[in-house]
């Protein structure tokens, strides 16, 4: 039975992290787009600031392709044996054609507002998170560059992240247990014409 | 009191039609895109089928500059008393530059999956929809081309229209209901203030 891919992706501060946890707590693995780009930064001997991986996400991109990250991910994702993973920080249609050869993919897209996600990332106030509403935007463009409203346009489900903590964890644990159920009956009902 | 201009995106059969339909019986003036480009197409003496209309709307774009459908409704857009409108089928952050001149701009992006919009489409069977998941998917790209997919990324409301007909007009009246309040609420606190 082919790998289920979730492929999650969403702007700055909409709350990707908090899906990536749900996942893990429900035994989904989890594999991080900027875990790779992060990778490459400490090899680098950089800070890993938000500005310095976003930085080297697009140098990566320039000299190796696009899809480079994707394809650094795809190399974990053969080696997995889970059947389920989830994978974090997917910016643009371009990877998702990498993935596509590793399994059934099915792209989650979390979207909160330009404001509140502003205000979560004033708050959160990480080393390199925007400062001032000018730098913010100029993140998202840079975001938007990548392609990833595309793959916020094509997503096969989304969360509007709005509310509490709590109102988005129990949405997506929610829409996970129904996913998988999918996945699972697809494979049950595989495996039973596989035995006739 | 500057206006209240709704910028209403989503990509082809996610319901754009059916919000636009519950703000005109909310008594919200709607402006469509779609109708310039429509009045184009009668000008020329096609025929108004939807592989026509997305054709003339990219020569327009080509000729006269990406934001010319835009800087068509704007005109509109002057010459109107109400206070609030909506303009149905925004497709690029270039056409919101415009719009913003003219007042208050929110974004509101209809989002149903790739799935759900293809049964729709295929359903609707309108001349020109999508026969085939090919068409569907060029008709997408070329959707995307235009830069929709940013639009829908920084939008500062999101409506997912998976369910029935009926649901969808619930929740966007109540979402209308909520804008309109803030709204008025603001019109209000400044008139309050001017006359102080």
């Amino acid at each position: 039975m082919a790998k289920l891919i979730i492929l999650l992706t969403g702007m700055p501060g909409s709350g990707k992290s908090i899906i990536a946890e749900v996942a893990r707590t429900m035994g989904i693995e989890v594999l991080s787009m900027g875990d790779v780009v992060r990778e490459e930064v400490s090899k680098r001997k950089l800070q890993p600031t938000p500005e310095n991986i976003l930085r080297i996400a697009i140098e990566l991109r320039k000299v190796h392709g696009l899809d480079i990250i994707a394809r650094r991910i795809a190399e974990k994702l053969a080696k997995i044996e889970a059947d389920v993973v989830l994978i974090d920080g997917v910016r643009g249609l371009y990877e998702v054609k990498v993935f596509e050869k590793y399994g059934k993919c099915i792209i989650l897209a979390i979207h909160s507002s330009p404001k509140t996600r502003y205000e979560r990332l004033k708050k959160r106030n990480r080393p390199g998170d925007p400062k001032t509403w000018d730098e913010f935007v100029n993140r998202d463009l840079t975001e938007l560059d990548l392609g990833i409203g595309n793959v916020i346009a094509l997503a096969d489900y989304v969360v509007v992240n709005e509310g509490s903590i709590e109102e988005l964890k129990h949405s997506v644990t929610a829409l996970f247990r129904e996913v998988l159920r999918k996945y699972e009956s697809t494979c049950r009902s595989r495996d039973k014409t596989n035995r006739e």
